[in-house]
């Protein structure tokens, strides 16, 4: 049976992006902080044509990511171009051949015509909710995952509304002290803990949620 | 050389205290399901005067947790009453020999007489700030540790402060949505992970400040 999955990095205190995020620094002051357990690692080099990097517990967990996910689910700020109306030269942050390699719903209040890019990705642009996106992806996904990409306000949303089966939490050893928090609004939630891969640079959560 | 530790139960959220704290319910709502892992301990009930118990993981962190302490801070709030001047008959919620066994320090804005517990326990008030206060824990706890009990706000200021050496997060597989934050107002700031234990329960995560 198809998962909705997530896995995100978080800091101690709860973020995913750190504050002022732009056009140029989308991940905000502090925020690719987050994810240098990540790039370190072998695995995201080669998925995303480089060489070298840790071939460590965090390389197999980057690994593991991306295994049996038939499609995927972002918001709109994820995919990026600012907001309101869509400048159609925007193509999101990840050049010609974007390593999703699956379908990728964008949940967006502006209506765009989908993107093929190369590798078999392709974005497609949902603008009647959650549970509309939610439900074009199980369908693109077939028997495989559908994984919540991100940011904060796209994995809340599937939170709250009780949608959620499986969350990976990459927790860093810092703190932002601003920014955009995971579980904003998701009020009183249960989870069981499923597996904890500790490294030196980052701690491994996983959660099935319980309803 | 005696450390600045801190151990401190968490939900997913960041919450150590639910929201509607009251003197009914000091740790607010759904703030106790973030010490079942420790109240299941046989550790947590010899520790309280009970029988019984858990002796698994969890206990032997309950164990650990009181061990190499020899003397603890705590905030006003933490340790009751109510706020503004004192009521003196009001000797704290843990009973005439509560579970410290040591010299506490009560961060207040009121003077009050210090007060001897049966068990070794005594509680000093200081109304001269935290550097006062962990100047008088230090002296009173010579090579051992000073443990800052909590609640999140005196935890924060200690955070603030970059006066707290060693953390250690139980993290409970729960939201609370709203309630007292554990890291609100520390800004950005580095550890280093020391040790992670998983149960069933909780996750324990150790970690010690970069400074």
């Amino acid at each position: 049976m198809s998962r909705v999955t997530c896995q995100i990095s978080m800091s101690l205190d709860g973020y995913v992006a750190g504050p002022n995020q732009s056009m140029d620094d989308p991940i905000g002051e502090g925020g690719m902080d987050l994810h240098q357990w990540a790039l370190a690692t072998s695995t995201w080099r080669e998925q995303h044509g480089g060489r070298g990097g840790e071939r460590n517990a965090d390389a197999e967990i980057v690994e593991r990511s991306m295994q049996g996910v038939g499609a995927f689910i972002m918001g709109r700020r994820m995919f990026g171009g600012g907001d309101g109306p869509w400048d159609e030269s925007w193509q999101g942050w990840w050049g010609e051949d974007p390593p999703y390699h699956a379908p990728v719903f964008v949940l967006t209040h502006h209506p765009r015509e989908p993107l093929t890019m190369q590798g078999g990705t392709t974005f497609t642009f949902v603008t009647d909710g959650i549970e509309a996106a939610l439900e074009q992806a199980r369908a693109a996904a077939g028997d495989l995952d559908v994984a919540i990409a991100g940011g904060a306000s796209a994995v809340n949303q599937y939170l709250a509304a009780g949608l959620l089966d499986e969350l990976h939490l990459h927790v860093g050893p810092i703190t932002l002290g601003a920014g955009e928090r995971l579980f904003d609004g998701v009020g009183r939630l249960s989870f069981e803990p499923v597996e904890v891969v500790a490294s030196p640079a980052v701690t491994h959560l996983k959660y099935r949620a319980l309803r």
